[in-house]
């Protein structure tokens, strides 16, 4: 399990791309929408070799899994992902082990678009709420 | 700049390393207090080679840097931290482009000591505000 990416949820991504591009930041990826969970999501590089990412997320209407959050604490750092390779067991493993799994293992065409990513099999992600409120998102890349 | 680590503020460090063991992650520093920010920090490797750590933080008293944070919002994630070659150089860079310094570069052996680093030049950090309440810590390495 390593990390892919942190996600951060602002108001608009626009905004806050430029504000990281200012601080040196400048490989973002164009928004692409997840209309499964209503957000829209661009990716900036923050590794040193394209590895690690910052997932710049905005709601796309009231009913986004990030709309909350953004009303509540008017946004920030939100979730943490880690690449696994076996979504399912991995998955099914930290529910044994009594980890609350907010969101079951999924498709995600957007993260694929999004990193320009070219595979037959589709990217799954699946999302667990740890204690002390850290929310981790595990993703199989599609291959 | 790149990622070195992520900080996450917990009430107590050893209960949180005990979730992040069962989630998987098994390398964690025995946890160093860090007298000038009052905190203890335990750091977990959280990537591919030892290259990204989460950063586990507890506040030693109420003075303490995070004390407030932790009151506030029951903990969670609290910063990103990038390493810089020059903190002297880039933190004068960001503070002239309008960026929020809110402390300026100072030494900070806990850091070389947590993750058992011998060098002749200690660690300096340095913190910043970014728009969209992002605390960002830039950390030169002692070499």
């Amino acid at each position: 399990m390593k990390l892919d990416h942190i996600g951060f949820v602002v108001e608009r991504i626009d905004e806050f791309v430029d504000v990281l591009r200012t601080m040196g930041f400048s490989a973002a990826t164009k928004p692409v929408p997840d209309y499964d969970k209503n957000v829209n999501a661009s990716f900036v590089s923050i590794g040193e070799r394209d590895e690690v990412y910052l997932e710049v997320l905005e709601p796309l209407n009231d009913m986004s899994a990030v709309y909350n959050f953004l009303k509540r604490t008017g946004g920030g750092l939100h979730h943490l992902c880690f690449e696994v390779e076996d979504i399912a067991r991995i998955s099914k493993e930290l529910e044994g082990k009594g980890f609350k799994m907010v969101s079951p293992p999924t498709d995600c065409g957007a993260y694929d678009e999004n990193l320009g990513r070219s595979c037959t099999g589709v990217t799954r992600i699946s999302f667990f709420l740890l204690p002390n409120r850290l929310l981790v998102e595990l993703v199989e890349k599609g291959r």
